[in-house]
């Protein structure tokens, strides 16, 4: 087990962050030609929620966008229209996930907090991200994450078993962290195990710090999800 | 370890079948002064479509509906505008899930197969109910469940850890058993492990058979959902 402080050097409060986001799918599931980043949620795309979020949270923070190869003039379309392009970079994904995060992180180079973020989750608030941010910058990293709903099992070699779903998170992102610590643990060579970021890190023996996500932090892959999407920013305006 | 045939009776395919459909919860979550069974979904209360897929299931089906002590008018009301409410009788909901479900079984008092559904899973189809009444049938039970599509966390003693999704099952209703082996299972005492049928008849130390369920199969708990289930009655009209 590494200790935290061998790994990242501390930073005030007033230090530097970035957000790496996300938006290397093709959005297969959806069962349009247009990847979900991209569909109209209330007249403006998917991403462009998700940045100008990010944009809102802090005047000095800068955005880091991962886009597929074939979608880049479509992301710098929608980059040109937020409140601040100048305060985002577009970099190309990779075949996974783990390689899209990677090449995004190649671009910072100072000790910095890092939030790695979903395009998809375009409800995202500053609230979340600002909470994200405090928790990180105290341990190392903060992972949002909310309980289940729902009675869970777990397969086991002999059949299943009734999982204690008191004890079960599901996860969401902003994944937040000090850069230092991001990037050593993304040094590591690819596993295929490594289904987000909090599992690239945890993988360095590194104690993942959960905290409390956002119910309404969804993730938009289903066509459904567009139509939830929007009662939810609805409900917001009241 | 149990052997199944120590606990059912074998029963034909053209065997009684029963559903126990429980309508107990206040619907707290909702907001409304309504519980989410009794509200509007395409012009029908929720529970009018739960009751009458059951219906179509089989003509031979008989439901047995587990109500709320003072909502046990409106559920009549809801019973007589179904396709045949000879078919349903009414009794009334106990102190948890597990007392409710009990009360409801002191009505069958011959060998079937009994599904035991959550009147809030309106979208079931009688196609997810024929094929939890098959695998019941070979096996002695039959719970539709699907897989989670976010990454999951565990707590433990120390912390938390990574879980492997492909292991964990979300589990849904109608949850299927032989008549004999639930009865069975629902003579043992209250235990507050007891969050769904299958972990009562797992008490008696039954192999818990998993089926697949549908994605479509959710349960009515928030505002929001009512809006989802109105669109996937609008696309299975296509």
């Amino acid at each position: 087990m590494f200790n935290n402080s061998e790994i990242f050097t501390p930073l005030g409060a007033g230090g530097k962050k970035y957000a790496v986001i996300v938006a290397g799918g093709a959005g297969l599931r959806m069962g349009t030609a247009m990847p979900k980043q991209f569909l109209p949620l209330r007249g403006k795309p998917v991403l462009w929620h998700s940045l100008n979020t990010f944009l809102e949270a802090w005047p000095g923070l800068e955005i880091i966008l991962v886009l597929p190869q074939d979608h880049l003039h479509t992301g710098e379309t929608i980059v040109s229209t937020t409140s601040n392009p100048a305060r985002i970079r577009i970099t190309v994904g990779g075949e996974t996930r783990f390689h899209s995060v990677k090449n995004g992180l190649t671009l910072i180079n100072e000790p910095s907090i890092v939030f790695v973020h979903d395009a998809v989750r375009c409800l995202i608030t500053t609230n979340l991200i600002h909470r994200c941010y405090d928790a990180a910058l105290e341990k190392g990293n903060a992972i949002p994450a909310i309980q289940p709903i729902d009675t869970l099992r777990i397969e086991t070699p002999d059949g299943n078993r009734l999982l204690d779903r008191q004890l079960v998170r599901i996860i969401q992102t902003p994944q937040t962290f000090y850069s230092d610590l991001i990037k050593k643990a993304f040094d590591q060579p690819y596993d295929t195990s490594f289904t987000d970021e909090a599992s690239v890190v945890e993988k360095l023996g590194i104690p993942i710090q959960l905290i409390e996500g956002e119910a309404s932090n969804i993730k938009i892959t289903r066509p459904l999800d567009i139509l939830l999407a929007e009662k939810i920013l609805e409900e917001r305006e009241w």
